[in-house]
């Protein structure tokens, strides 16, 4: 299997205006979120990328993209369907070849060199088969995300057969269906925003579609959770823990939290820990002399 | 004395676009800079606004006003002929008034409920003077900011008679002639962004431009600095150092720092101190884990 695709939704209501965002990157440079997450597609060896957009969006889009502008296939989602939806409009961009999916609202930080998407791909390419990115979470944070049930491959620290697929589920729900045997007591797997997907999942989201079933969860259209449950029950699907973070940009404080991480994992880390501590310093300082 | 005007200078090169960014404010809300920067001169009880802007740039920053945009008077600077320029733009707006005048680039956090520009007005208010706010500022930070020379009021612990005033001094010029006898060593006072001004410094900086007089700093056009030295020549001038601190925008990180002392002064200060330890953490745990 050769993943040679990317597709990044960016047309939902919260998502739209983050791609837009400017960061100071790992390397010290600053770029648009937009253009941060393409890099991250290119270092894993992809560079046709598809974006899911609100029509009329393309050209602000384009524009914080750079250089990397003319390497964008825009992709018009017309309604606000939901994040399965999203994919779905990609379908012909996609044809019957397997790509890998971010969302744009979140930021991902590996730990040691290799990118996140591209060890994501790496794994894909390796077990020829879908493969969405996980992060054992706390159950507090379970009305956040997306999460799955499964257990671990033997012998493979890190990598998860899949057999379940539930969209934010509840705390007694995750306790009776996510359950992973060796992770942290209240902990599950959550959806990390990004996937290697097979085209098989096309068929099952125009099917979902075609027959309006998506109410696994009201008032969020169809989810993406509803079409990978149903790709688990037909195909051979795992899951990754991988060895980094993803920041979700659209929470308060999340563009903050996803800089600084980006600073504390970069080249600037020193110059930015020191005057992080610096301001902490005054702050405390200035506290005690009131 | 009484301060009822404000000026807003945004139409430098590196300003234009700082007013519009969003940040989280102390109050845990979020607002462009601009937002910010009008609710810290409205804490100060003005509600008459100048913002000086490049011709084309109104729209943009009424909008980021929000409920604030009817009350600003845009004021045109059609030449980027420097900080001295942009305040004589105002010069209709001001008429024979005294004023507050901020800079758009810089964020400004003060220590207790007191806003930095409501402490500056009092002081302005009970002198009768123009009043410059002032931080003790380390040697290395001198290419940043203008600085002035002078003297500690007699029995006034944070008011200084200013006779001299140096835009980014070198460090000889600023042993010989703006050392401030009671600062800390290796300190000097130097400009926090934000003045309360007499309207003789129009008459000074009409000089000055009509002469074509700008010749004190080579490529920074007609500094405020300039007129501002001339002023001490002519009228009381008074520096008040300030229980507070400012935040330059325009630097590199400087969102980052603006935004994480935000946090720490505001409502939010628990929860984004926990975070952040948080991302510490994992950060230190993911380095020793590899």
């Amino acid at each position: 299997m050769n993943v040679t695709k990317a597709v990044i939704t960016a047309a939902g209501r919260r998502q739209r205006t983050l791609p837009l965002q400017s960061l100071i990157d790992r390397d010290g440079v600053e770029k648009s979120v937009l253009t941060i997450l393409i890099e991250e597609v290119m270092a894993a060896g992809i560079d046709e990328i598809g974006v899911v957009v609100r029509p009329g969006d393309e050209q602000s889009y384009a524009q914080v993209a750079g250089n990397h502008g003319s390497r964008l296939h825009f992709i018009h989602q017309t309604e606000p369907l939901g994040h399965g939806h999203a994919v779905y409009c990609a379908r012909e961009f996609v044809g019957r070849d397997p790509f890998l999916h971010l969302v744009s609202d979140h930021l991902y930080v590996s730990r040691g060199p290799q990118g996140c998407a591209e060890a994501l791909v790496a794994c894909a390419t390796a077990e020829e088969c879908t493969v969405s990115a996980v992060q054992a979470t706390r159950e507090s944070l379970l009305p956040h995300f997306g999460a799955v049930g499964g257990r671990r491959l033997p012998g493979r620290q890190q990598i998860y057969e899949i057999d379940t697929v539930i969209e934010k589920p509840a705390p007694t729900e995750a306790e009776q269906h996510l359950i992973v045997p060796g992770l942290r007591a209240g902990h599950y797997l959550c959806f990390f925003g990004m996937h290697v997907l097979t085209p098989g999942v096309m068929g099952i989201l125009a099917e979902q579609i075609e027959s309006g079933d998506h109410a696994d969860r009201p008032g969020h259209g169809f989810t993406l959770s509803a079409a990978l449950a149903g790709l688990a029950r037909r195909e051979k699907y795992l899951a990754l823990e991988l060895a980094g973070a993803r920041y979700d940009l659209g929470i308060k404080y999340g563009l903050l939290m996803a800089q600084m991480a980006l600073a504390l994992a970069g080249d600037d880390r020193e110059e930015v820990l020191a005057r992080l501590l610096e301001l902490l310093a005054q702050r405390e300082l200035g506290r005690q002399r009131d």
